[in-house]
């Protein structure tokens, strides 16, 4: 069910003749009584944002944060398109809006796949009509495929929530990608919808919380998209909730959502937690994550379960960070490999087992302050080689 | 000859007991006469530096930039190696400077491997006379061979130079590396000599000048390790020479060192010029090309042969720098393949061609301002994930 699960959507998957071997690639999540709902939305910071990112963006204020339906396609990013890429994005938008009942301003768009080629917009829009009259609360499955590149699999989430004067709500979502992680793709897309009310305010501020602990604690090669965006509806069924518990409830489903994301990253053998504490500041504990988890040469030795803890030292010691080589410790699942600068008497067999799981631990200690970030991260493999030296 | 091509220089390298195999670990530079001369020096900026940088950073302040001579060793980083690790330097140093017949502090030292493991010291003493009793001017080839690791090839230059006023003078260096680039080593290190006549502060001047447009105009995969060290002397034997015409001898050696490595980075299949032009400002030029060359995406493009510009654009895009995606274009050997922020038409075939061959040239147009920027860099390869899988 997964973004139908809350009241009050509906939605749909099709072919829409973006993609050439026929997947489902076009998708639409949208309200069931066809009336623009308060909405949120986090995009992309690139400068190359594409066309349906910045259509979204104007969308979203001149409807003041109202939105009726989101189209999905899968298979092109409509990013360096220019011009032509915008009208693209603005004829199929309003043209599904028309079909839905809704004004151009209460549809927003989400686009991934190659960059820099023009959208196959004709044989989109004749699949429009039979997009709109294909949506319903079943179609939940359909538009988590539709938007699928190198996915291996969908990614969906359902969560219940419960507000402190015992109101239910849902909370239900899907995604697709992790950064920018295949040729395919070039793009993290999500939408999450609740049947929780709340204002256009409320929710802006609840999902730009959520992002923090979710979408933005996670990296798989540093790389900010041209398309990224999250989006969050609420169709107000459920009753108002306080703002805490949705929350709550909104940022446990982006944080399934991230995971699942990172899980499936293309090519990747581990999935590591990397948290770095003691840091002077949590900016600086950010810095030494971000750092250590985009290093190709930390990540190539976490694909050969190699506890080389030297170099995430050499990592931690060149980002900018305050740093005190006397006071750095590293363990991996709980073990210290390194304390206080230098390597430190460990278990051998213990910490080989632990680098032969697929989830890894990694804690680095900087042992100044109380600074602290986590950051979900996966290794460098073969695979990921494979999957990005070509487009075609 | 390399680095004993200058008058007054002599070197040597042989096995101490550092490298299981038995290889060249040991190299020693030295001037003939065994006296000081003057010097200069560029360090790593890791907070994490190894314990030789550490040291050679106090002994060039406290000789007030006289050097006698440098000792290498492959490896082992004897980083993050703490008290023992600094012990283990002077110690080293300071036997060898009583071997030479030099004070301690006339004694510099570089190493190159693995972090965190202590230094097999006694071997390493007891190869110290050997070592010295084995300079001569003929040992440049065993020196350059000794401070190799991965390295596939010796790294040497051989530069003659002229003086505004006539004056021949002669530059010479050996490297070894390519910033952190494989299990068994952490470092690139580079030392040049000339028989030019300068003082520590000239030397300086010029040595900063020279890392520029070399070293720090070449990235493998932005890491900046523990290890890194470029070192100058000289001997004085051919004069005083103009600075310009000093300054420009030491940089084409540098960057001849540079590119040896770039072209050397395990793994590498292409060797990429990568020129940013038209941005705001020279920092910003700089964003771009760091943030391009150090992509994971678009490195593994280039071994992909693809001319995947969409790649490049949102990394422009996303780094930080001033950029209108409608002013952006990128080329590739010369055949502009996004014009203003769009796909431009372009003569495949030619393309094609260009991107099979071993050196690309790159450019990417802000087209905003007169900021530039060049970066020598390389691909990301299937090579590549194995050599940095796993250090044994």
């Amino acid at each position: 069910m997964s973004i139908t699960a809350p009241q009050g959507f509906v939605a749909a998957g099709l072919h829409g003749g973006v993609k050439d071997d026929g997947a489902l690639d076009l998708a639409l999540v949208a309200t069931g009584d066809g009336q623009p709902v308060p909405a949120a939305a986090v995009f992309t910071q690139n400068h190359m944002a594409a066309a349906p990112v910045v259509l979204s963006r104007q969308n979203l204020r001149s409807s003041q944060g109202q939105v009726g339906a989101v189209l999905f396609n899968s298979g092109n990013a409509n990013a360096a398109t220019g011009e032509p890429g915008m009208a693209d994005a603005e004829q199929l938008t309003g043209t599904l809006g028309a079909e839905l009942g809704l004004q151009p301003q209460h549809v927003l768009m989400c686009s991934t796949g190659l960059i820099g080629i023009p959208l196959p917009v004709e044989p989109m829009l004749a699949a429009l009509p039979a997009l709109a009259a294909a949506r319903s609360a079943d179609g939940a499955t359909d538009a988590a495929e539709a938007i699928r590149t190198t996915d291996t699999v969908r990614k969906e989430v359902h969560v219940d929530g419960v507000a402190d004067d015992g109101t239910t709500f849902t909370v239900g979502g899907m995604a697709k990608g992790a950064a920018m992680l295949a040729p395919n793709m070039a793009t993290m897309l999500a939408i999450v919808t609740t049947d929780a009310a709340a204002d256009h305010e409320t929710l802006q501020r609840v999902l730009t919380k959520a992002v923090g602990p979710s979408f933005n604690a996670m990296t798989i090669d540093g790389c900010t998209s041209t398309n990224d965006t999250v989006i969050l509806l609420a169709s107000g069924r459920a009753g108002v909730v306080d703002e805490l518990a949705l929350c709550e409830a909104v940022t446990e489903a982006c944080c399934s959502l991230a995971a699942q994301m990172v899980g499936d990253a293309e090519g990747a053998t581990k999935v590591v937690q990397l948290h770095v504490v003691g840091a002077d500041s949590d900016d600086d504990a950010e810095k030494v994550a971000r750092r250590t988890a985009d290093s190709a040469l930390v990540k190539c030795s976490w694909y050969g379960q190699d506890a080389y803890w030297g170099r995430i030292a050499s990592e931690a010691g060149s980002c900018g960070a305050r740093l005190d080589p006397a006071l750095l410790s590293i363990s991996y699942g709980g073990i210290e490999v390194c304390r206080h600068g230098v390597s430190a008497e460990h278990d051998e067999a213990a910490l080989a087992e632990h680098m032969a799981q697929r989830e890894l631990q990694i804690t680095v200690d900087l042992g100044i302050g109380a600074g602290r970030a986590t950051l979900l991260t996966n290794d460098l493999t073969h695979a990921y080689v494979d999957e990005n030296m070509g487009t075609s």
